[in-house]
């Protein structure tokens, strides 16, 4: 298989490229062996890999799935002699190539040959041709049914007719790690994935809410985590689960009902930061959209980015259009899990404040030991790897 | 016309939703008079608006740029009348059926009246087949090459063939406006136009770095600027062109060259919170990616994040790929204007750092006047109107 990792890793420092390609290098190695995929070796060249292995199918399948790939084609490997390029041409073509279809033949070579590129393309095309006589197969460069490709370094050659879309970005791990709350609704797993995607490995933190939620809630979460996690193949799987049913119910009894849902997100912040610290991670992520609850608006975005002090937070979605947010969640594979049935937040309220100014939290916060109740969550949470 | 404006409006409560569609029908209003196209008027009915006008092809290619529209469909008004909407329906397929397709007929119907919606497309389906029988045109429900989509509503009936897709979000004006730093490359009108979208009208700030860049430079972010307004007319046009280049040069001189970015980045925060402050605005938008720039690993974007403490610094493009903010920015219609040749920086140094510790900016500062620095820029800004 031909492995691409070009675009954005290409461009870098040569010194960048080089840590960025050994990460990558392990994360291929990881998801191939955690899924249990046999291969013999994975050869390391510029700007891509070769990965030896007889399991093609399912491991295009899974290195698709890995951030900083940007393609991937399953091919078949052969020798540099040119008779054997073009039998192995010819066993493709005639297991590819149909009836009544246009194809090309497309050559690239590196390294000393007796022949040229095009001289392969036209001894494989011609060849093609004949073998294929009675399948009426006609030769069309430019918009083919079917493009048999070459591709020839030093003294081997890869012939292949598929190319897969990678999942793009950075490798996870080239980037500082970051915690993320994760509720178990669509959008966070697609804050996550996207932070992942750009190579931050993700420690998630799931509040839980009960008895104001139920356990199917947090299973549904801890069965998202997990999905996410496949997208991250040989880094750490560890989640916290920390206890804010009691710090919810406080604000609910305690403070105007119409900033329940904001002093709630601004603990859950306070919680982060605190867990961002033990982790030694360097940034929050969160899947807040600007306008797509209540609490999102640009105004009460900003009365809560206050409560976070020392940590950056990171809205990846915060441009994303539901429907948008949703095909993501989709692609992920954690869409069916958020629509799983479980119970809502019974906390929020019907008439919540859209544009709350900073004093009017203060001044709800003033009565409560906002410090105290961190602590306690804090100290309480369970850190589970899953 | 029929525009629609279903999705993420129409699940807001009641109130959130009337003022939304106040919202877009102004900013339709105003994006047809400023762009000098005649109209008779826009009629407002649940979910979508109805315009009149004789410019259907000009009104659905601007309209489709206004945020808040899910679609649009250039249509035929004609009575709901059974007959006038035959004999409507016929014309529409006789100039739109070609020879040998599949079509169908779907019909919605609103409102009272003396038929069903089967009733129509059973009649219109008869008459289509019959009138275009020299075209051996056929009835294909499951996939029609043409679809003649007839909506009755009360009195009226629209007959149309094509729906295209708007540009999704909110309008702009329903939520805060925001302050954004523009430089003219590819990826901060992209970021613009992502919060434009959500519904943020914004208020871009360029940071004139010369003589480090030159006027070409300048003249590029005006012009994008200029272009991202044409998604938002109505709104102000105001740009804040901001005197930096002293700044930089400063930085030049008197810190460790590895963290001239840093330090310069640290100070185009500071300046745009004095402008968000002075525009009564509720946040900053970057064009940021994560580990796009050794400016933006995850990790020096918290040293940087430090800088801006009273407004949220909202990234729209953390989890983007450059391939995808491309992709986006040729959309807009801002990536020809920022390939233009125009002087890049020549203050970034050859080895910049990727791990800042906020302890190395702090003390880098510590012998310069911040303050002072970012009084002189924002004193000597210059408003202009676009």
């Amino acid at each position: 298989m031909i492995v691409r990792f070009g675009g954005e890793i290409g461009i870098k420092s040569e010194w960048t490229r080089r840590i960025y390609e050994r990460i990558l290098f392990k994360n291929m190695q990881e998801t191939l062996e955690c899924q249990s995929i046999a291969y013999d070796r994975i050869v390391r060249r510029r700007g891509r890999f070769y990965v030896k292995t007889h399991k093609t199918q399912e491991a295009t399948e899974k290195l698709t799935r890995v951030f900083g790939i940007s393609s991937v084609s399953p091919a078949v490997e052969t020798s540099s002699d040119i008779k054997e390029i073009v039998q192995t041409s010819l066993d493709m073509a005639s297991l590819t190539i149909q009836a009544q279809s246009g194809f090309a033949v497309r050559c690239h070579r590196v390294g000393k040959h007796s022949y040229s590129s095009i001289d392969v393309c036209r001894e494989v095309g011609k060849q093609v041709l004949d073998s294929l006589k009675e399948r009426s197969v006609y030769v069309n460069l430019d918009s083919p049914d079917h493009a048999l490709e070459i591709e020839v370094r030093d003294a081997e050659a890869y012939v292949f007719v598929e190319t897969l879309r990678g999942a793009g970005g950075f490798p996870v791990g080239s980037q500082a790690k970051t915690v993320a709350l994760l509720s178990g609704g669509i959008d966070s797993p697609a804050a996550c994935w996207l932070v992942m995607k750009r190579g931050c490995p993700i420690v998630p933190i799931y509040l839980d809410n009960s008895p104001l939620t139920d356990e199917a809630t947090r299973t549904r979460a801890l069965d998202i985590a997990r999905k996410l996690f496949e997208w991250s193949f040989g880094h750490p799987r560890k989640v916290y689960i920390v206890p804010h049913g009691a710090n919810l119910q406080t604000f609910v009894n305690k403070a105007p009902r119409r900033l329940t849902c904001l002093l709630c997100k601004r603990m859950m912040y306070r919680i982060a930061e605190r867990i961002a610290n033990l982790e030694k991670a360097e940034g929050i992520v969160t899947g807040e959209a600007i306008g797509e609850q209540a609490s999102q608006t640009m105004t009460n975005l900003r009365v809560l980015d206050e409560a976070a002090k020392n940590y950056p937070i990171h809205r990846p979605l915060l441009g994303f259009d539901k429907t948008e947010t949703e095909a993501l969640a989709r692609r992920i594979g954690t869409y069916e899990i958020s629509i799983r049935k479980a119970k809502g937040c019974s906390a929020a309220p019907s008439q919540p404040a859209t544009q709350a100014r900073l004093a009017m939290l203060k001044e709800a916060e003033e009565g409560i030991d906002i410090e105290k109740m961190v602590d306690e969550s804090v100290n309480h949470a369970e850190v589970i790897t899953i």
